[in-house]
């Protein structure tokens, strides 16, 4: 069975996350959305929020998993018996680290592959930290996040 | 009346800044020069200061008002009725972060269009950082920003 | 009167240049598409033709005026009474050919600003050449270019 | 069952190429090379010259294909039912070509997917053009194409 | 005699920071690796540690200094009488960030020249910030610093 | 005695090439500028006009030969006992060529050594096709190639 890893921080998931974490699933057998938890990042959403909003966003959605890591991620990809991760990039994301990322993990893992897939163009300027900012501010995220944690996100503003 | 908006941090104002404005000055019949003030952001010089060096450069200049403000840059906009931000870009600054925040602001207001402007070349390489980064050490900050600004620059670093 | 001008080789023009030439003509009170027409460069559409498809798409655009021009931009402009260039980039368009332009053309008239304008994201990877080869090729050309000029596109490559 | 589509002018196939090739071979079922052939380019090696290169680089690979292509990739693909293109990315190629045309094929066909992957570092500065640019000056191109093709490139530049 | 400075933070110092060093103290009759001590940047080994790497690393050399430096580079080197500085650029690296320092150094200091050398591109996804976090967890750093240093990097995430 | 090649098509020599040709002579006991002659291409001006407009721009500057050379640069270089390459890097040039040349030739020979020198800020703009499609209209090249060139530059437009 064909398995693949979709990481990231997923604080919190969006709409451009969605579209790699869908078309990944039309291509592999099973796909595990891998959400770091890194003990020195400061994140605006707990890890129980984070996998909680994935959950939500893909529920019925039966080939995908969703679960947290630590550590290495080829590490956790070997745990898995994931040979392939999968990265979206935006036009305009910053190519230069996740190329940077895809080199290291293949000299400290060589039989674990990184795929790039182009994220929809209408979700080019969309990232997390966009959708906080305009949350905090007010502003309309529908359309940018998945309409189950909308109003999880601007109640963090609020609080 | 064509108004536009120069939005930033202006931490201290330099130069390349002054040349962005100023030639925006002769498009538009007003420009608005928009203080950014983000609670979680810390500046070197606070908003009081950074107002005042930018009232002492652009003293007599009749079509130009500086303010500060919060929130998103697209409702300050609006609320403003200026219909256009304009942004210089340096030939080596993060284009990728300024059109990003322009596709964004477009999709929170289609009416808002972002216009950018190459800084003159002989700024390439100035940004607020440097400018501190020198005073700090007591380099040549002349040239680089505006003439009654750099006495308070140096002092500051004297503290 | 404020007037600016698009300029570009549209061979054929497509609904991204349709989308800058539109957002410009909210901003300026006159737009002149200054069509170039460069005897060392081959053109798949004569400059008749290219005139043509553009005054078809434009139609009853009051303040949009079409005409060719030859040798230098900022000798164009001048005689035109334009103070303004407006270019759209594409998130994956080639900035730096683009900014090396703009600076070229500010040295030859420091008068003569040149802006730049976000292609709308839904074009991010539309080319005239794309056009042209999906079009030989027998593939969907439309919605990307004006429907007034997708026959005659089509016809170009079974002549 | 899984194909994947290697699609490329391999003018002449190099060890950059190939890196590619194999590593896509580990993940798909089957691989099939897609050898395009534009009447409009001009090619140092025919189209039979490319094949039997491909060929004879990759003998006894039972599950990769070499076949020549015109027309558009996407109608190609489709023909074959393959659903995936995989595309080779040097750290120092011309990502922004190789993203707009995985833009434009999304475009033309959602249903087919165009993977990224980083090619082998120490090929980092080799393409087809480096190999004719080389070996034409007599340089040494071993380790930089298939060894069962080399003395066929010396060759073409003796002529 | 013709004196080069190699500046960074060296925090720890990694092959690909050696691989310069090297190359450049056959170009230069000396080299002065200067390491950067800003009291406001958060190391994660102290000035001693990363002097007592380098010069570990580099043991025997005998054209080759280590010494700390604070304030402006180009100060710095003057007071050494070096007329050159001398970068690594990775593939992979931020070209942006060195040449806005390059251009900036050369405003400050005329007479002084920046230097760009290309990293081996066995090294172009290293960084001190990736062995730091391949050492925090358990991977394997062999090959990525000097084999003197490896135990200190394992043991400070150790502690 | 160091000796350094500064290669290139000079096609023609223009203000930005004497920059760094000057900068590279103070640095090196010797400076070779090699004439690129590529029977291949096509050049603007012949190889004995590109030589001749070197030599007179260079005239009475003891330390810098100026010559030919066809075949692969490293054997150039080597023949000439020089070890180093030094090039120049507008802002807005193409980084991505440049560095894939440099690794190719560290591949061909890695004793000889590519550096890199950012242009002049004020010639971030300049190129030679700039000059002749500015000379071809008419334009001003006062200031962007040497005065004892200039004339012989518009002659050939005018023919």
């Amino acid at each position: 069975m064909d398995i693949c890893i979709c990481p990231g921080s997923f604080d919190p998931v969006t709409n451009g996350h969605l579209d790699i974490i869908d078309r990944a699933s039309k291509m592999f057998d099973k796909v595990i959305v891998a959400v770091g938890n890194n003990e020195r990042k400061n994140y605006t959403f707990s890890i129980d929020e984070r996998l909680e909003f994935l959950n939500c966003a893909l529920r019925g959605r039966d080939n995908i998993k969703v679960t947290s890591f630590t550590g290495l991620l080829v590490d956790f990809a070997r745990k898995e018996n994931a040979r392939v991760i999968v990265k979206g990039l935006r036009a305009l994301s910053d190519f230069e680290y996740e190329f940077q990322m895809a080199l290291l993990n293949k000299n400290l893992d060589a039989d674990i592959e990184t795929l790039f897939m182009m994220t929809n163009v209408k979700y080019s300027y969309l990232s997390s930290s966009a959708v906080k900012e305009i949350a905090k501010n007010g502003g309309q995220i529908s359309g940018l996040v998945p309409d189950c944690i909308k109003d999880k996100v601007y109640q963090r503003f609020k609080e």
